[in-house]
């Protein structure tokens, strides 16, 4: 029998593979796979759904991932995709499979992250199982939120001449995991080292305890603005622009001078010898949220606190271009995660 | 800092102990952990959401798990949740984290076999995640369905004088379970044999390959029966017995000779020096459906096919008791599955 590795194809490549060959039966399934989140019709309001899996060793490490971190961040990250449909997450389910060196105490800090989250975002924990796993320890949770129809916003939205925003700085948690990781590499080599995060409580707090930006869905509702497409930024910018190009098959201009990055990121991109604006493109976990709006409600969004408008959708045959701060133009490349 | 084992408090004790300080914050949020799914309040119909985790090494085992089935089972587990709240599956997403020892034809046939599920259930996929992992395959499912209001079952509505009832025959899957399991046991030894599955396409066939009972679920719309109480069996039929009594606070009797075994379970038992009750009332994974109803529905029941009638509820007082076909009455014990 052949064999192809999974690597060949990519993330994406491979959600792509799997899932073509499902067409959608019921009448109530409005989005399938391919959005933030799935969209199920029950009349005026839909319910949006998402979810997401983490694994230790591939998503976090427990060596600098405190339990209650993580049980906030597994929540966050799910949270996001529903805010990234234009809707707010009422529900969780959490599912858990551990191994045995995973004490009670240990599950009641992680327990204690997923209440911190819920009490946050005001979501109901209503299901779950937990399991034993022969090995490490996997968290997956599913998202369940509510979205009016007319207002949910899909990545395929964007046209020509709309504006490309973000909601915050980018940069920050890619750079958080550089510090931690150095640490880690160095307390390996000598365990009695105290750790140095050298006071990037910003970059390591980025990275560690991510906020998911349900002010911004919020305060679209409150300024009556929709915008056109909404993607969070889980995998990098670069990669979340090609999604929305491919989806809402469109070009887009991105002015590297107008990618947000924090004063604190830049100089600790510069430390580890990378390019701040690498980071922003191809680092991810930010969590923030990019969308496009049309250009006529550019006012509007001037009443929002922390958006940066990064620049323009343009026709498919213009391609996905980066305007470089030196005035040159290059081709964008999406790398994301790569997990395999 | 204290250190107490997961094993201590059991599978359920643990998902208690854990989600004990979750307080409901949303209107929406119907009915949140303690029951087979979780219901959520859209109006006139609630949307009803149920998650599963199964994890190599610990749900299944690849040595005779054609990965089809794996795929198929993943499904019909998630969807029996959702019948047992009297409610239809619409849609599910699937999380799979897995090793690179898998290839992509591999997951193909996996894949094949949720195709099947969904095809089969009139299901739609509408989302997911793929996700490596350092080692071995974790695929987490969860179902979403619709119910109308009135007409959702839980596990708390058994009233003294109901009867008991079973949709088919229990103890095959277990037995199936115990059938591969030996033949993998003589193949480690000796990698030249053949297994020898002696024909038991019945037993190895209801651990493989379950169904889940959405032809009961229509027959109770066609027939206008609403059972006072539900769940489905897949513990086993005396772990779910003590579910429904703790949860309607009643007690129960149930007769041996009124629980449906199959025939070719009975005499598989026999052979493994198993006593036919035993696989019954422990076994697990028969996904057949456990429920009561009103004594004045007991006609009702006529109509419908598979349906065995297995006892009475009693007052919570005088506890949950097994009524031998010797005539011997004795408490029930539930052992269920011990995963830690």
């Amino acid at each position: 029998m052949e064999r192809t590795d999974v690597n060949t194809l990519g993330e994406f490549g491979l959600i792509d593979h799997l899932t073509r060959d499902f067409p959608l039966q019921q009448a109530s399934s409005i989005k399938g796979v391919g959005d933030d989140a799935a969209v199920i019709d029950n009349g005026n309001l839909c319910t949006v759904v998402s979810t997401d899996m983490l694994v230790e060793g591939i998503h976090f490490d427990l060596a600098y991932t405190p339990l209650k971190h993580l049980g906030f961040k597994s929540v966050v990250v799910n949270l996001s995709d529903i805010y990234a449909m234009n809707a707010f997450p009422k529900q969780i389910v959490v599912s858990i499979a551990l191994s045995n060196r995973f004490s009670v105490e240990a599950l009641d800090e992680l327990y204690e992250g997923i209440r911190a989250a819920c009490k946050a975002y005001e979501v109901d924990l209503v299901g779950g199982d937990t399991t034993s796993s022969p090995k490490g320890l996997t968290i997956s949770i599913t998202a369940i939120g509510q979205g009016e129809k007319e207002l949910l916003v899909y990545r395929n939205g964007a046209r020509p001449g709309d504006l490309i925003c973000i909601s915050g700085e980018l940069g920050g948690a890619y750079l958080g995991l550089q510090l931690l990781e150095r640490e880690k590499r160095l307390w390996l080599e000598n365990p009695n080292m105290q750790p140095d995060l050298e006071n990037q409580q910003y970059a390591v707090g980025r990275q560690l305890k991510p906020e998911a930006r349900k002010d911004v869905i919020e305060a679209f509702r409150k300024i009556g603005l929709k915008p056109t497409s909404m993607i969070d930024i889980s995998d990098g910018l670069a990669s979340e622009i090609f999604h929305i190009c491919k989806q809402s098959q469109v070009g887009a201009l991105l002015e590297e001078s107008g990618v947000p990055i924090n004063h604190e990121a830049q100089l600790l991109a510069l430390k580890f010898k990378l390019d701040p604006i690498t980071c922003a493109l191809n680092g991810g976990e930010d969590y923030e949220l990019l969308f496009t709006i049309r250009p006529e409600d550019v006012d509007k969004v001037k009443f929002l606190p922390d958006i940066y408008i990064a620049g323009e959708i343009l026709e498919a045959k213009d391609g996905i271009k980066l305007n470089t701060k030196g005035g040159n133009l290059h081709d964008l490349k999406a790398q994301g995660w790569v997990h395999f």
